[in-house]
């Protein structure tokens, strides 16, 4: 029975880097978000596939304990994404998109979701978010959403409106610039944090986090790597390994959100080292805890002797 | 006496950025530097000036209790740099450059310099760097330098000859990228880090810095601000907390680095919040410390408990 439920894209990617391509490639936001997360929590995915959907899908979200039961089979073709990175990996160039099967989502939570304690609305209209959450008879304890300029754009109105019934927010740093119109991003997080979540969490690629909510700010690199060959899926994973992560601790307070924030990052960085899902797919425990540890000394130092400091006042 | 002697530009400079404008404002990369240090140690600044510098600047260094004795008083007119920023405050456009007496620049430490510790090599010609070390008659124990794009692109071999004698390099990432022929940052640093520095300083404007040495990476963000006036002297007053603090310790571990580099983060933080130096002057220790606490906040996080990681091996 999932804790964490997770609701958004399953779709064949194509994918061109500097480093290769691929092509039909496992993907889509609640896919890698389901991935990622299962190593912290039981998850479902709800989603839509085609036809055309290979079963080794559905095999690795099995291998992963995922219940796969909200994937909806339809008789049409499965979302498709097409796009291409140059070597400055932090914006991806979208070749083609097609909806396909994507056009007739709507998603129903099947019986086995009863319980869920957390929800993940990854990135899909927000008329859909916000349909979800009127089906549910409970409120989840924590509903974290994810949504992109498209939406901004062309449903800025459903967006508000969906807000204001969520915990967490989780956008880059241009969406955050356009859907609070401005351009300090302290001053765009008091902005978005005045629609409704209490949490907004500001992804900036190879740069890392910015965590911002009533209390703190919150600031977590990106981990460096040395090769990174397909930054697809990063945001997500981020996403899945934050949510999952949570949702294992039970409680949401500014200390659990930290540390959620930093698996989060730790799963991302596993994402980006290898194309489509190849890296998130079983990773070993001492794969995790290495990174983990790794991402721990990246940021720490001690305490500031301050005896030197020269000044009056 | 002087424990730390930063050489480079005393300067006028000319700025535009969206909040405003100013002329003839005192800066330069060691005037910058020299501020940001004189919180944590004594300073010695050797430069060049014109015989248009206003009595001010002197009066601002005399007040921070920083020994100009270095700085040599010319015939011809101060250096000046003019430029832009739009709102993107992560690059300057150059409008201008008027070199001026720093075309006669012939760096020569006074006797009160002779008890130096500590050097920063702000970003001047790579062979005047170099003659300043030959100059010294005992090699101080930390040599920090800076340098940029034009002396990577003109005068290369001059700035690997002078790498293979310092400790640490600052530079941006754009410029490590240009040194070094790596894309990858991690590759980026090994290249460099063999070029002769043990430790290298990557600085990413708003996004804070990343630091490698042979042990470990460390990464500090930039403090987030909510109005961001003028970036110009960041840098410089980055590297002078950094060395300034280092300084006031007079030891260089893992440990007393990354506590430097968190000074000198801070010391950034204040100075871009205004024009020219107008933020870095007579900071009060309240402000300081405040700040200091601020960046502890930003990026701690307790230790993960990690019974709910699923996964085996």
């Amino acid at each position: 029975m999932p804790k964490l439920v997770i609701i958004g894209t399953v779709a064949l990617d194509n994918i061109r880097t500097p480093f290769g391509e691929v092509s039909n490639a496992l993907g889509g936001s609640a896919f890698y978000a389901g991935l990622s997360a299962s190593y912290w929590t039981d998850v479902g995915v709800v989603g839509i596939v085609g036809k055309d959907y290979p079963e080794e899908g559905f095999s690795v979200l099995a291998r992963h304990g995922i219940d796969s039961k909200g994937i909806e089979r339809s008789e049409g073709l499965t979302f498709s994404w097409s796009g291409e990175y140059t070597y400055d990996l932090n914006t991806a160039q979208t070749l083609r998109t097609d909806l396909n099967c994507l056009l007739s989502f709507n998603p129903v939570l099947p019986e086995s979701h009863d319980s869920l304690e957390t929800l993940f609305l990854a990135n899909i209209d927000p008329e859909i978010q916000a349909k979800v959450l009127d089906s549910l008879p409970v409120r989840p304890s924590l509903v974290v959403l994810d949504t992109m300029n498209f939406w901004i754009e062309h449903k800025k109105d459903a967006l508000q409106k969906v807000l204001r019934r969520i915990d967490v927010l989780t956008i880059n740093e241009g969406e955050a610039r356009m859907l609070s119109g401005q351009f300090s991003l302290v001053s765009a997080a008091r902005t978005i944090l005045g629609m409704g979540p209490a949490t907004l969490i500001i992804k900036r690629g190879e740069y890392g986090v910015l965590v911002f909510n009533r209390e703190s700010v919150f600031a977590s690199p990106a981990y460096p790597l040395e090769d990174v060959r397909d930054p697809t899926g990063a945001g997500d994973s981020f996403a899945g390994g934050f949510i999952g992560f949570l949702t294992s601790q039970g409680k949401f307070s500014d200390d659990t959100l930290r540390q959620s924030i930093v698996v989060g990052s730790a799963m991302a960085s596993f994402c980006v080292s290898d194309f489509s899902t190849r890296a998130i797919e079983g990773l070993k425990r001492t794969d995790i805890l290495k990174r983990l540890e790794s991402f721990s000394s990246l940021t720490s130092y001690q305490a500031l002797p301050l005896m030197s400091l020269r000044t009056e006042g």
